[in-house]
């Protein structure tokens, strides 16, 4: 048995953390809303894998609360990594390792910055989950989550992946985190962005439009630039091939139904979007190497105007602006 | 006197048409809407230039009935350019000459091919009107129309700059139709590409955005590029001057104030935009010149996308297509 602290038990956070309890670790979860409820209920999992319930959770307030653990799983959306530091610092102890599951760039620096290089891991999850009522995670698809380790040593990353497979996740150990990171943007940076400033879009309206497959794939190509200098720069030896890279994700992504990404979401319901972690972090290694992105920087001013306008920031014009108003007659 | 047949008497051929009215030409409207209204009433026109009333105008239902003119000008929404040839060809004599008054490329090339080149003129209205009630024009800010001849014969422009400026009409004789068009489209293609890819924005909402003003910045020196090679490839020797046209282009834009863009306001209204002769015409002619435009090919999609959003044809979601339905319980 392994104690496992997860903070940030959002829809992620709280399916996996269920998968790692229900196969017997120490869970405790970090969990600002639905506390009393799970406390009470405990936790309902609706999987496409099959349902399970938790009627027993630990769940907790505070961090100091759940204390210093032999993991802790990050699953803090990536808009709030400002907050990682102070909610995970106190369950650190001497031993513990860290695992940042967590979308976009420059997050397990952050980590490895604060808590020492050589415990820190990077997780990304390839997975449709949302929360229901309190206390209840629907999993509607796919699970799979890909791993690596900040210093990319392979003993370190297969004791992650001896913990996760214990929970019956299916886990993908990636020989370098880098690289890994920057497979997953050549994804999210397209799909992310266009189905934002499509206005709300899934990601078949985008792949079987001209025009915008054209601009996504435009996008990965740029993406795929910008990492494999990224890649070079840091002495890696791994590379993005540009061909492979882009027929592979959109022979997945022609195939995986109308989508909804995550962003697309958020941007829907008016929530924070992760702009900055997926297309602005990018963007300013992009600016650091030296490496051309237009597409990219046209997607990422356009969803940060989507958030801004959410935001009641900036306005758009209604109908109802454009009624001219006639001089009165005198 | 001169009689001039006025075709697509929406707003833009409704007021120009009715400046060269009051000043005393003979002016016949092709008018769809509001026929029996201007029949009845004449027209209104309420402008910051002065107010004024044509009780009398001739207005017609068919073109057949207004007949062979001196002047034709043709301010069909460039959606309807496919209509153009129909509507004009009964109002062309043997020496009639044609204006197009429309926005976006490749329209006067289509006008010569029907009617001769000789006779074609081209003009780009800067002005915002508005039609209010049936038979009223709000005009509401600028006026001048930049006007060139097809073949850039000087003579020739010299008789429409004398038509329009016995009108009060503000008039700039280009040297260059060409280059005429291709500045217009410097501003046209990023501040309306990013009005309507931005969610339907103003143009100072634009400018005063850091990266939605790069974005702009970046999409007209692609259009400068494409535009030069065009020039270029044309035989003339006109080119767009690009740290110069950025800075003029910007410096007008800072000081209009939240210009509502054409695009912007069709798009608002669920109105058919100019998005190919605008956006799609100009990246063909990219396409042919082998210019790279990755961020006007990104703003046509996107705009192309609202289109198709206003139309039906793509759907984005909508918060209640997000409410997990859970699954019943057996």
């Amino acid at each position: 048995m392994v104690s496992v602290a997860v903070i940030g038990a959002g829809a992620v956070g709280g399916y996996y953390g269920a998968l790692l309890a229900r196969a017997g670790h120490d869970v405790r979860f970090l969990m600002r809303s639905n506390l009393a409820e799970v406390r009470k209920g405990g936790l309902d999992v609706r999987s496409i894998r099959g349902d399970f319930r938790l009627p027993a959770v630990s769940a907790f307030a505070t961090p100091e609360e759940i204390g210093p653990a032999d993991w802790v799983v990050c699953s803090l959306k990536a808009t709030a990594v400002g907050e990682a530091q102070e909610l995970v610092a106190p369950c650190v102890g001497p031993n513990t390792r860290v695992l940042a599951l967590m979308n976009g760039l420059g997050i397990e620096e952050r980590f490895a910055d604060w808590f020492g290089a050589d415990r820190i891991f990077g997780g990304m999850a390839f997975v449709c989950i949302n929360r229901g009522d309190p206390g209840v995670i629907h999993h509607l698809e796919y699970g799979r989550i890909s791993i690596g380790h900040f210093q990319d040593v392979p003993a370190e990353l297969a004791e992650l992946e001896v913990l996760l497979e214990s929970a019956q996740i299916e886990v993908t150990a990636a020989p370098s985190l880098r690289y890994a990171r920057w497979e997953k943007l050549c994804w999210n940076i397209p799909f992310n962005g266009l189905s934002v400033a499509g206005g709300g879009i899934g990601t078949q309206t985008i792949v079987r439009d001209g025009p915008m497959r054209a601009t996504a794939e435009r996008a990965m190509r740029e993406v795929i630039s910008i990492g494999n200098a990224d890649l070079s720069m840091a002495g890696s030896s791994a590379r993005l091939d540009p061909d492979a890279v882009v027929d592979w994700m959109f022979a997945q992504t022609d195939t995986m139904g109308e989508y909804r990404t995550s962003m697309a979401i958020d941007f829907v319901l008016g929530r924070e979007m992760e702009s900055e972690a997926i297309l602005g972090e990018p963007l300013r290694r992009a600016a650091h190497l030296g490496v051309a992105a237009p597409t990219v920087e046209t997607l990422y001013a356009l969803v940060r105007a989507a958030g801004l306008r959410n935001r009641g920031e900036i306005s758009a014009l209604t109908p109802g602006d454009l009624e001219v108003t006639p001089p009165s007659v005198v």
